[in-house]
């Protein structure tokens, strides 16, 4: 880290500085220029709080040059990583389709989709029993329930099953499940992130509505440093000012996470768009950047009208996808 | 509601969808024009998922009419909210100074601020006890220690205190404390939302780094709905592009959120700014745009060179700032 | 268009709207419900002020049903356009490779660089003449000796020439351009816009920094309506907070342009990412949703440490991306 | 300016990248630690661009230390400037009230809004003679009449005008106008900088719609580097997720630029709001943190329904509002 003081610094505040950064074990190497002075920081910056250090009055600027994140570095751990659930694989080349409806509604409906998914060549099956809803009145999903029916579907089709979990007290519920979505808004829920890092299951875990890619990783080091290294990362769409798509899907994300990280990246594009016409061009535009997986909804009622639609896919439409989906891959290697 | 459906829908479409609203009972009225329908939705919109709705292939456009929040709504409670703290009140006319400290860090610390802070005007002290932190590496916070430094800077000044809750297996910790504090990165914690509004304390909630002002009002119907109407919200700076401020300050929150809601409404111009020069300003701004109070960083050691930098201001750059406030809080009605 | 009034309008009020909507020959059908009024306006809305319109007191809110732009509108123009220079062709199946260093800097630079890329595969030659820069004081690019260097380099390998245009005064000196393009920053300079409409010059359109896809195409209308037609748009990111990249690119812009309008989507992956090691995942990406042509920086100095690094890829790279980019349009349809 | 190179970079490399920025004539000092070499360049980095060293394979990252822009910089002209027209001055403790219409309609409507807003207390008068709108099918504005309107209406009160160059084609028509503004569109128009750099006409310069405040000075910086130093910053609103308001009015621009700048800083809360409500709120802030002059749109038709929504103020709400701007400004000094 460096830290460049203001010129007009007096040598008894750079002192005063000097000390404060060396009680935090840190090594100060200081060069002293004509009209400015630059202090390297050296050792385990990640403590170091840089707003509070950019803040003070006599510096004025200062500058990470290592990241402050360790175990999710692919500095420290050049190769990919790869996470295994049942029969699928993702990362260092495994790729994985994940596949379902937006929520579990009943059993009919998800044993039909299961089925209908694992034909159609989905390596993982989806589905929401917990449902993050802005408003308190909307359906929150079959919770305790909605696991179970996923558990079912996991039984009849041999797909590995994720869900998203939205409160620790609800773990337990998790046994059966592979692996267990964090969501955008508690991309940040750090108490939710520690205990979650005290399981060894696998976590997939989605970027926050307005964070950053290094804040994404900074989250799953959370989850890390509690010994779960089981982390899939996630791209499902930032926040910004145009209103025709749900969300931007940043698929720059991919080989940025991917030169920054060793841990696998999935994209969600049906979140990311909330149109089902933009989902398969955004899902082999992910294919093309390197993801190591898409997460797509797929609609069990291809009769229905009103279902035609949404963000979800019908079965058919997912198998095509999906074949084009694996020449992509390829092509792009 | 009104949902406008596509020209070229079929009658069986549209019927399809009109059955569709009335079992969730709503009453719905068409009116047919030659190129397009619109549909009349009449009811309990509050359930109905928009972004579902909108998303239909025969749908060209959904508005909401009225807003999806009924107890936080100023049309259904047309007299501003008063929460009474001790002997410090916020809304309806009563405006609270808020200070303190960003950490707690020690008892001679937080009694020493305290004490300065009531002396410059404070009605309110704050502190962090548990601090949510982007990295798992930094100082998170004194935890149950600095809610027991908290009360007993409480009992020696007589003020009420407000801290920041991350989980709520913590609950019992907080009997003391006179206003819990959600977050930003919490606001969509929809679990901790629902736990809080279980209890009668006054919550302050802080709008999210990427949230608009119609999801802070859902957040604190969240909250409302399960019965705890002693709800503050909070306007603290938004993610934008802009680098040079830490977030940018929203105060047309402050005339927005008034109309919408009968809820009071506080600034925090200390971590919005995340620079000392900015929050005088700034604090006056948000008093003469009509905010409830004002929740402002203090630090207890004026000698420090270090401290004369950060989001903090001395205690008697507050006590200035303090009789600025009154000032033009008068000046402004 | 469909104006909502709020409950509370006086017959009065609604009939003082109506009148002045008639004013601007509109068809005005009225639908009172139980609470809220319904104007439906017919005709040519595109006149109408939707802010103006949103803001009056007794207007709870309006939109849209028809989109504001018509020339560019696929709903009028059913066929994708095609853009033909010299034996390049772009849209409606076509695709073309735009390569070339980002600033004209010598005969000797453009010749070589133009002899690569063209043994590469590229379509069309890039390469700045006049500079758009943030700085008065930085290198505004070689101007009219640029332009003319281009042409040099034109004629020495047969390829068609794109540059950008800054000021309508300068018009002349792309006599043998064949694409002008209109950079970010002027994509509201509607003066200029209006200007290119009364050439017959093919026009390449960027994207701003912060605008919608609509006010997009809004741009397009406004040169097309001068009654060019031959016009490109240009995704080439967006500002976001994120920082790690120099703007993010919104891939999604490819599926949705073509959903709207008839006119052709070329992307430009090296302004947006700023690194060169984030230009070829892009570039396929881009592809892969279904882009009439991507446009990347290629430079000429393959021996120099330091050009190793921007934005910009080796003549190799080029020729390895070209290859991969055909096959993945090929699987992509 | 700092660069810190990568380690592993070589020591050929270093030199090259020395050499390189030496034949800019800058001094390089080259500082080399265990792991990182820092380079300090001394001289006049505003030529350096910053995007392309920072991307260069073996530069980790490079920071400013000095800002780019000179002219505008308070550092180097630490007296605040004053901007004099007629007998209103703006800056350096002189406040600028600037009311009128959106647009000038009619002789009648001008002469009658200026003749009210001048006996309401306002300084200047405003009105759109060029409107830039997003739609070409949309009222451009009056034009050459709108302005001849104005300059009646400068005759018939006294009061100094402003209003919006779109063209530097048109300068000609500005002869009788007092300020020159620039729209947030144009405000990276270099070219129409330039020109406007060569006249002394004050320049009223609006911050772009995504454009940070230092990209603002940049800006400023373009009309100061070809000999005109009579510019006043504008901060109007940027763009944000948050739709209830038109733009995001930041406030805090006002603090910042007059700590970077000592151009005089006036806020516009008409055209940032959108809405008339949020308008006196939004000027009793943009006072009281400190801005050198309002803008505001007053209407001239307090009987029609129809204007009692929008943006504009009537005369008796504006002179309402003056006069606690004024006691606001006394307090806040």
């Amino acid at each position: 880290m460096i830290a460049v003081l203001k010129s007009g610094t007096t040598p008894e505040q750079t002192a005063h500085l000097v000390d404060w950064l060396k009680h935090m074990d840190l090594d100060v190497h200081i060069s002293e220029g004509q009209e400015i002075t630059i202090l390297g920081l050296i050792g385990d910056t990640s403590k170091v709080d840089i707003e509070l250090l950019s803040s003070l009055e006599i510096v004025e600027t200062v500058k990470r040059v290592s990241e402050p994140f360790k175990q999710a570095n692919r500095k420290f751990n050049p190769n990919s990583s790869v996470i295994t659930v049942g029969n699928a694989k993702i990362g260092n080349g495994h790729f994985a389709m994940i596949a379902g409806p937006c929520s579990v509604e009943s059993e009919e409906q998800i044993i039909q989709v299961a089925t209908a998914v694992k034909e159609a060549g989905a390596d993982i099956l989806r589905g929401g029993a917990f449902k993050p809803r802005t408003s308190p009145y909307a359906f929150q999903g079959m919770k305790d329930k909605g696991i179970q029916l996923l558990v079912e579907a996991k039984k009849a089709t041999g797909l590995p099953i994720i869900t998203e979990i939205m409160n620790i007290k609800t773990l337990d519920l998790f046994e059966d499940v592979d692996i267990i979505q964090v969501g955008a808004r508690n991309m940040q829920n750090f108490d939710l992130l520690q205990e979650l890092g005290k399981t060894h299951k696998p976590i997939l875990l989605k970027r926050g509505l307005a964070n950053t890619l290094q804040e994404l990783l900074m989250s799953a080091e959370y989850i890390m440093s509690e010994g779960n290294e089981n982390i899939i990362l996630c791209e499902r769409g930032i926040r910004t000012y145009e209103t025709y798509t749900r969300n931007t899907l940043d698929l720059s994300a991919i080989p940025v996470l991917h030169e920054l990280s060793h841990l696998p990246v999935v994209v969600d594009p049906s979140h990311a768009t909330g149109k089902a016409a933009l989902v398969p061009p955004m899902a082999l535009a992910a294919a093309a950047a390197g993801a190591d997986g898409i997460m797509v909804e797929v609609h069990n009622n291809p009769a229905c009208a009103l279902c035609d639609g949404p963000q979800s896919l019908t079965p058919d439409q997912f198998a095509k996808l999906n074949r084009k989906v694996q020449v992509i891959r390829e092509a792009a290697q």
